[in-house]
């Protein structure tokens, strides 16, 4: 019987059109599928943990498929790293449960989005630079409001097939990291552009372009278009995708 | 009169054929020279505080032009930013004496050298990727060798025009830092590909290829083939230069 794996993958998302297999763009999930395919034998499916918009990174991304190994889960990620591209890298390789499913039961997900406000050339396509003065008192301050249980359909991009817009965000803070100022953010769930619409509408408040006291109001009104504009992909990282640990074997 | 700038640089060398304009190549120094020479309306050229190889980093480099300018220094960077590509930045411009020579009065110059050991799509053409593990004690050690004023042509290239191969090496340690382990190293001069070399050598002894006990020999021998091999350009950063107080106005 088929054993079922969780991949721990990174990538630098710049030269591709996000994670989720598409026609006619070059996908990571459709990399990895080659490259198990290959390595394997056998057509060998992956289930990713969520989409990442084209651009966007990942620390860490999970994914599962199901396989018959002849060889170790460390030799198969050796093998995969020699095969993978230079921006697409997996980390570790874990057995799991048959319960244990990349997408279904992660119960936390945890994005950065970074910024520097120097120009630096080390950063290009993997922070967004953002010359404007900032009040990042004010940003956390408004970070603040957004944690808790809340509808932030406000937030969520109209083409999208959830049945609720309802988030628990457990995490939401500005931080200063050397050269960059990153927003740590989780939740159990995100909607779709979910994280780059908070930044861009935090940023909006960090500008005094908007005022904070207008952030109630905006998550009130579940319009997207009382938000921020979308902050640019190039900033953000999949960073953490939690799992109860029963699952793992 | 003109008055004499330096131009505080950094850049990612990945794209570029080293500092040192040259014929049929594309190289920083052009690329910098060119930015002044629109900007001022009047040929600028630069001087550097020294070269750097093809696809070398720069955290810090130094160079000076003479110019009269109208507009502050900062403006000037400004306006230099927005024309240079983005893997070259103008860090600051700071109006010095005519003393100030880029090369000549640097009395310090300090690099990098960085190394990952996992695969990491981050680090691609920044960080050189070596697998073997390393005693990093060992390394340490021997780094400790180098410490001090001594004759050190066995790590420099044949083709140089040096009258003499005697440099004081005032730091050489290897650190752990996040993911990587950095060599970091400063003398009051380096020979042509130097520090490659030297990591090169340090890594052979980490290996065990070579036992450190033959790190005196080598540079007693001054014979380049005794030392190691060159490690890559991607690894290395020139991250700063330091240049007596009095020449700062």
């Amino acid at each position: 019987m088929k054993q079922r794996y969780f991949l721990d993958i990174a990538y630098q998302g710049t030269k591709y059109h996000g994670w989720q297999i598409q026609k006619n763009a070059i996908t990571i999930q459709e990399i990895i599928e080659d490259c198990l395919t290959k390595l394997l034998g056998e057509v060998t499916p992956i289930v990713g943990s969520g989409r990442t918009d084209a651009g966007v990174h990942a620390l860490q991304q999970i994914a599962h498929f199901d396989a018959l190994l002849t060889i170790t889960p460390d030799e198969l990620k050796h093998r995969m790293n020699g095969f993978l591209p230079n921006d697409i890298a997996i980390n570790t390789i874990d057995p799991v449960t048959e319960e244990g499913h990349a997408r279904y039961t992660a119960y936390s997900r945890s994005y950065q989005y970074c910024i520097h406000q120097q120009k630096n050339p080390f950063l290009q396509d993997r922070s967004l630079f953002y010359w404007h003065s900032l009040d990042i008192a004010i940003m956390n301050k408004a970070a603040n409001y957004l944690i808790g249980t809340q509808d932030f359909k406000c937030f969520s991009k109209a083409n999208t097939d959830v049945k609720h817009y309802i988030c628990q965000i457990t995490e939401a803070q500005w931080k200063k990291h050397n050269h960059q100022l990153i927003f740590y953010i989780s939740a159990n769930r995100f909607l779709r552009g979910m994280v780059r619409a908070i930044v861009g509408t935090l940023l909006m408040i960090g500008k005094n372009e908007v005022p904070i006291e207008e952030l109630d109001e905006i998550i009130a009104s579940k319009n997207r278009s009382r938000a921020g504009k979308s902050a640019s992909a190039c900033g953000l990282y999949l960073s953490e995708v939690k799992y109860p640990t029963e699952i793992y074997q």
